[in-house]
């Protein structure tokens, strides 16, 4: 087999087989398929794209090319939920205790973020002492002694997703379903879960901007997951605003456990429990959503969710103090009103554009090498379609260096438009794939 | 200027300008772009293609990048004429001194083969002696004295379509027009000469196969030249059979010393004719093309053309008695015969295989570093039309190695197709481009 002839039948249009993309997958994996084969591949690929068949045997090569996770020493049908990644996006945080209350193993592999604020676990490490390094037996046993563990991702977890991402990354070939697919859930089917609860946002904040290139994407993964033997549900959930209240890390840490106290934003909090009753009815703990809906309304209300949490932060080395008092979480030394410059309706609170401004204040890192200021950020005080005055407060931008607030605060209000006539929302969910 | 900026430019349907063009060729030459973002680039252009100025742009770029030759001190027009290559195609040989006699000066750079027989140079040096590596002086002034010069192919020529044509061979990216034509026309525009007859082969036996590709080929081209101020025509020819009756290195030396002195096979001869006809025209030294087929029949029925001959050979050190009496050319163990295995009207002789079939018997480079067999090869007795008796010598076999001579004999009848009827021959010349 030669990797020239697979770009030839590729760019011809032609289906690569099982074998064609196990050779291709890892011959470029190992060192022995050169760099610039395989982006005239992608590019191929890009323009040609992959039938459900070549999605799929990609998914499954790319994640038995390193380590996999074995849960099986976890009681329960173990389920994970993965978002698509969006402005403001601490469902992890929050939905992690309440699977965890509700009866649902959480054992969650997780990465840092590279992009306006930290991934889940840079936002855990604002809480002092908290730590995600422990090994698999620990893991394995804090998942069954309390219900929910969270781990590093490890550079073995499909290390040929990792080196193909980084190749599809510098040659503008990132954006094809198939391969955006394939790289997501290769690394899912990787960490060992059994049902994977997909959250795809859709808007201006997040990958995909239109309802249907998000449906697309959802359905190409739902194939891939039940191809690969996982029952895989996506929601494609709003994200033309950012998610809640808070952006930035602690912010975040704050606003999650104002959720898990059931004082949460109301769409936020209207997301945790869709996704929860989605992870309830996909492990086979409900029947119905609605069930679901309930279950996890109630671990809120009683607070077992957030007791859950407590223990979870305890159990990885966090100061429960500070999640107890959530403002001994925030060292800031500048606490900014940001104003409305006109009266109105908000019309729309551009979610990237935000993100951008967060990470001006260092709540997100430009380069991998970049450290995070873990308290720096923004808090909304209105959202899309509330009435405004001028001159009243908007936003709180939480800074830690004086510099950097006016280029920060600007670009936080060019994100922001009014109307005079009041605006509807965006609904929340969209659409619900599940096979 | 970002590389990754221009190939997500071009993967959309953009057009890059000039300075983008510029950045990119030389940066990538330069090493400073790598490989795999060139080759994600270049499959870009495969499926979105360039237009006239891109490709224009793309071409001035590489025949800039590294040494261009100085033939501003050779007295009058000069001009290059350049094969796209087939099989048997000696008419470098025959078509330099035929100008020269002519009164064009001749001043060629030419390349070794990689294929189905060695280049121009490879095929001279058949001739005991005859060498090609002189100074540029020398060079210019051998045109001066005797009309003829021809000089081996610097590495320094146009090092950026070297190395970008290197990328795309093993990147399944060569066949774009655009990237074809100027690949091409980047060392003729390198090479100094002020006016260009391209002969672009056509059928089975050539990378055109139809003579619609041939003929897009050919237009780029000469856009290309005319757009770079050089005088350009391109005449596309037949290539479904071999060119003439000679396959190999000596015996197509041997070939073209029977068309210089008059007595050539009818359809090689009048291709030579016509080509210098064109370059006549193209020079301006006639006005009419039919003033310039005179000129050339007579070049060759006064034997000047064979004369002119004689000195090039002579000033480039080789033996001329070889040229005088070309059976001291070839040092040949076996000779034999290629009989016929039915009767009827040759139909077709597969070009191309007849090439691997010369290759075999080591005529032609497999690798860089595989030595030539010069005089290995074959003489066809028979071509297309003719009828034939079972049993007959269609063609005789020249090897050096006697376990090379059934297979190569196998591969060469496999080449060839019979009819009961008669066979129409395909038109010699399909189609002449200019501006």
């Amino acid at each position: 087999m030669r990797m020239y002839d697979l770009i030839m039948k590729k760019r011809n249009g032609g289906v690569l087989n099982h074998k064609e993309i196990q050779y291709m997958v890892m011959g470029f994996t190992e060192g022995k398929i050169p760099d610039y084969q395989m982006a005239a591949m992608m590019m191929a690929i890009y323009f040609q794209g992959m039938n459900e068949q070549e999605t799929l045997d990609l998914t499954m090569v790319m994640a038995e090319s390193g380590e996999t996770l074995d849960l099986s020493g976890i009681h329960g049908v173990k389920c994970d939920k993965h978002s698509t990644g969006g402005v403001g996006d601490k469902v992890s945080l929050i939905l992690g205790p309440m699977a965890a209350a509700a009866g649902i193993p959480v054992a969650k592999m997780s990465g840092r973020g590279l992009g306006h604020t930290g991934g889940t676990i840079d936002k855990l490490e604002s809480i002092t002492g908290f730590h995600t390094s422990m090994e698999q037996e620990d893991f394995i046993r804090q998942v069954n002694e309390i219900g929910i563990a969270l781990v590093g991702q490890t550079a073995h977890l499909a290390p040929a997703d990792k080196k193909i991402y980084a190749l599809r990354d510098v040659t503008a070939t990132v954006d094809n379903m198939s391969l955006i697919a394939s790289s997501i859930m290769s690394k899912k089917l990787a960490a060992g879960a059994d049902t994977i609860v997909l959250d795809v946002k859709c808007g201006n904040g997040a990958f995909m901007k239109t309802p249907e290139e998000a449906k697309t994407l959802a359905e190409t993964m739902v194939k891939i997951g039940n191809g690969a033997g996982r029952k895989t549900i996506a929601v494609i959930s709003d994200m033309n605003e950012p998610l809640g209240y808070a952006i930035g890390n602690a912010l975040e840490v704050e606003e999650a456990v104002e959720v898990l106290k059931g004082q949460g934003e109301p769409r936020l909090t209207e997301l945790c429990i869709t996704l929860g009753a989605y992870m309830l009815y996909g492990t086979g703990l409900c029947r119905k959503i609605e069930e679901g809906r309930e279950k996890m309304t109630e671990v809120l209300k009683n607070r077992s969710a957030y007791q859950k949490f407590l223990s979870f932060v305890a159990a990885q080395g966090g100061d429960v103090d500070e999640v107890k008092d959530t403002k001994r979480l925030l060292h800031v030394k500048y606490i900014e009103e940001v104003k409305a410059p006109e009266s109105g309706y908000i019309s729309c609170i551009q979610a990237e554009e935000v993100g951008m401004a967060s990470l001006m204040l260092g709540a997100g890192r430009e380069t991998k090498e970049s450290a995070l200021d873990y308290s720096a950020g923004f808090r909304l005080m209105k959202k899309t379609g509330d009435k405004i005055s001028k001159g009243e407060t908007i936003a709180l931008l939480y800074a830690n260096a004086e510099e950097k607030i006016l280029p920060a605060k600007q670009r936080f209000l060019e994100a922001v438009s009014f109307s005079e006539k009041p605006v509807a929302k965006e609904p929340l969910i969209k659409y619900v794939i599940q096979e």
